[in-house]
């Protein structure tokens, strides 16, 4: 029998859309699904390194890279920012519960053979480059995508 | 002939956005599919009871609960709010065009038994109760999401 | 063999989420897919014609017509506004990195003949006439939607 497909667009640069798209995607792995997930615009800050990567950049490239999150767990919610309380409120609770934190949610994901997919053309609009990105992801476009997601069974944007 | 299925994880706590999920849900409904609305993080307000319900909770659970709206009718815009503006806008141009305000569409799904889902891992992250949300409701996980969505015809994301 | 079929929502009135959905729409168009697109709510702003239209309307339809962006040049971003550069920002990287502006994304698929569909129950919330909108696009409600989506390969909510 052929495996089941779920396949999720990663747009929102939202630290719980993109816990909620990591849950649904370890999920499905789980369940022996094969699982893409397609990270593109704010999406692509899920797979920034944490630490500070030297590269030359253009000068909006360089406003880009200051002004987004340098990794999952510096990302922001989509609700209740109330000047920065809720990312830590949640982080707090999640702790309390023993929910897993979305840096591990994605190694998870790693683990579970999940295929992590940067998208070139928003790579290259934001001026990201392949050395900020986390190691062992891929690299396409939307072409890739469709061929992923036309004969998948769960299609998400998120 | 095996029924169509229709599956939307409202993730979202905007009224917009809900009522967007509700109307496809019904329409869904009408045409004779088998629908679920998968309620996860935000979108768990719309199930929420709106009297106050006295419940024992820790510190960051009653925190969550004073900002998070009560109930479907109580929620705001995605877009547009200029200060409270546009809630009570899309209201009253509601009423005057006649269409159904949000509460009523949640009344209308469970009367057509559309199969209305609390995610119970977002719940206990938020620290909603049982007696907080509506009758008549389940309560799951991401499995049974999956196993919903993984033959469904239409999945959404809201 | 049948034509596969990509269905999207465009709920958002946000220029980067609206560029993502025709860009997901004019790939998919160009592997050969059905494509419609169907507007609703903000996402009815992408199909606004730029120039004002004298219609005759009510007080609130004529605030949310002064209040959303008239053509999808002026619609804003979901995230770093920053006092409006992030817009700027975008369209300027898009022109250094010869990138295709959401004005022409829509005239590509319209060249493409992908279908794009108002909805005609929020245009009458929103208070839009046909007058306003595109030439050569179609209104429908969400029993069109599902007669699409429900046969659709690809099908998300945007």
């Amino acid at each position: 029998m052929e495996k089941k497909k779920t396949t999720i667009i990663l747009f929102s640069g939202d630290y719980d859309k993109a816990m909620a798209a990591y849950i649904i995607a370890n999920g499905a792995a789980a369940y022996d699904h094969e699982v893409t997930i397609f990270h593109t615009f704010w999406g692509l800050n899920a797979l920034r390194k944490d630490e500070n990567i030297e590269v030359k950049k253009g000068f909006m490239e360089k406003m880009f890279a200051k002004m987004m999150p340098r990794g999952a767990d510096k990302m922001g919610l989509s609700k209740m920012h109330f000047a920065g309380m809720g990312p830590k409120m949640i982080k707090d609770v999640m702790k309390k519960h023993n929910a897993v934190p979305l840096p591990q949610l994605i190694e998870m994901a790693q683990e579970q053979d999940i295929k992590l997919v940067a998208c070139t053309m928003t790579m290259d609009l934001l001026g990201l480059k392949e050395v900020e990105l986390l190691d062992n992801i891929e690299y396409a476009g939307v072409a890739a995508y469709l061929a992923d997601a036309e004969d998948g069974n769960v299609n998400l944007f998120i």
